[in-house]
């Protein structure tokens, strides 16, 4: 099963963010050993939420409860995620243990709340940033702190890093929200469509609320084309709030500027522009 | 959902294993996180569990996916999970992280390897034996072995208590498999009865198999009675393997004789005796 899902990697984003906060720092094997273990742990996620939306389809793969059932794909997640613990705890210090734990801890407690929050219409903008900054921006920003912190660079720079991650992190939930409703299956590698079928709402749903009202979630839920529901008044607000949060993962980085990490860092927020664009030219 | 688990505990065996092989040492509050820790992974692995195998009532109470459905439980187990290894992470030494994530990684292993021989009917006594040991034995003997430690005993304590554990773990999951096919379900607080449907296979099955051959499984699995299928003779040679498990746990703690913590741990192996002898007078 480990080499079936490794065989289909995705894009390796947190390692990259390890590696990028680590720049500068004297090249180490505990950096790699950092960045592999917080890939792990997002791994482990990806596994289990596949198996709780029931998807087939991941990296243009088959995911392992399609290959396998749900009932091994839930142990191998859990598998994947004791393994990611087990290197962290042979790092010298517990810090590594402790930062890995935490943010594992809070993935988890946002998927939990985004579970409850399911077809809860009324739902609230800040309950949807407070479970997407949960969901992935504390992992974001602890493969920036992991990759900052192993490579010893100083606090400032350990802080520009994770807050850079912090930002990135919002602002990539924002784009892959926005690709499930936007992108077609076939370009995606990943089983689409699934937000709005579930009751799980999303920025473009919950901006569209509350300019329209809620019978147009009742819409979406029952197979309507997001792009005909969804008004591009509201897509030009999604974007732009993208925009902001790409935005502000680079002002975080201001502090260390002259530092190679920026150099590298900024690669990734020119590439979700990129994507972005890609996704709705219309409106980014 | 955490008071909800917590409101119907168990007989809460592991934490009396690290209490008992922290006797003698000062008493301290690092002991009972100790203990709390490998708790929590328990729970989260029952949790995990009871979504697998559909299982309703654990401690005579509903279970988390019972009552919230699987999506809610899984991710409820990934988060009692990890808030075991950050409570872990926050103790001053890695030693702890170590132990607790290498204990739940073996248990997690243990569990997938069994699942992938569900329906095997050729799976031999000795991957019997290797699964229970990874899928409970495993943190039966971490949960000594972090009770003795953070209780600062010295090295040939810990090894003595963990031997204690690893075979005392052996025999309380064979017992627990016995339990599945001898007890009723109103006495047990749980939904038995579900290893044999399942395809699950325990000692007395596998015994009773090479006595007898493998079409008894296929009676098993069609809701065949299991005190009429298996022979008292295998009923009698699993009794005898239980008692010569919680034997060598007894002797696994002479070396520490006379120090407080055989004093404790030997009322859990006597304890097990009394319950494998309530459960069938007649074999134990």
């Amino acid at each position: 099963m480990v080499h079936e899902v490794l065989a289909h990697p995705g894009k390796r984003l947190r390692p990259l963010l390890s590696f990028g906060s680590a720049a500068g720092g004297p090249p180490s094997l505990e950096v790699v050993r950092g960045a592999a273990i917080v890939e792990l742990v997002h791994l482990a996620t990806l596994v289990h939420d596949d198996v709780l939306d029931g998807a087939d389809q991941r990296h243009g793969a088959q995911t392992p409860n399609r290959t396998h059932g749900a009932h091994a794909a839930v142990l191998f997640g859990d598998t994947l995620f004791a393994h990611a613990l087990v290197l962290a705890a042979e790092h010298t210090s517990p810090e590594l243990c402790r930062l890995v734990a935490r943010a594992s801890r809070q993935v988890c407690s946002g998927e939990v709340c985004q579970t409850f929050a399911r077809g809860h219409d009324q739902m609230s903008l800040e309950d949807y940033y407070r479970h997407i900054k949960l969901k992935t921006a504390e992992l974001f920003e602890a493969a920036c702190h992991t990759g900052a912190l192993l490579a010893q660079r100083p606090p400032e720079h350990i802080q520009a890093c994770a807050l850079f991650g912090r930002h990135l992190g919002i602002a990539y939930q924002l784009y892959d929200d926005f690709v499930d409703l936007l992108q077609e299956d076939s370009k995606a590698g990943k089983t689409l469509g699934t937000d709005a079928a579930s009751g799980k709402l999303t920025l473009p749903m919950l901006l569209e609320r509350d300019r329209r009202g809620p019978q147009i979630l009742q819409a979406l839920r029952q197979g309507g084309n997001p792009r005909e529901i969804i008004s591009p008044e509201t897509w030009r607000e999604c974007f732009r709030r993208l925009d902001a949060e790409i935005a502000a993962a680079e002002l975080a980085l201001a502090p260390i500027e002259g530092s190679p990490s920026p150099y590298f860092l900024l690669r990734l927020t020119a590439f979700l522009r990129e994507m972005a664009a890609k996704l709705a030219p219309q409106y980014a």
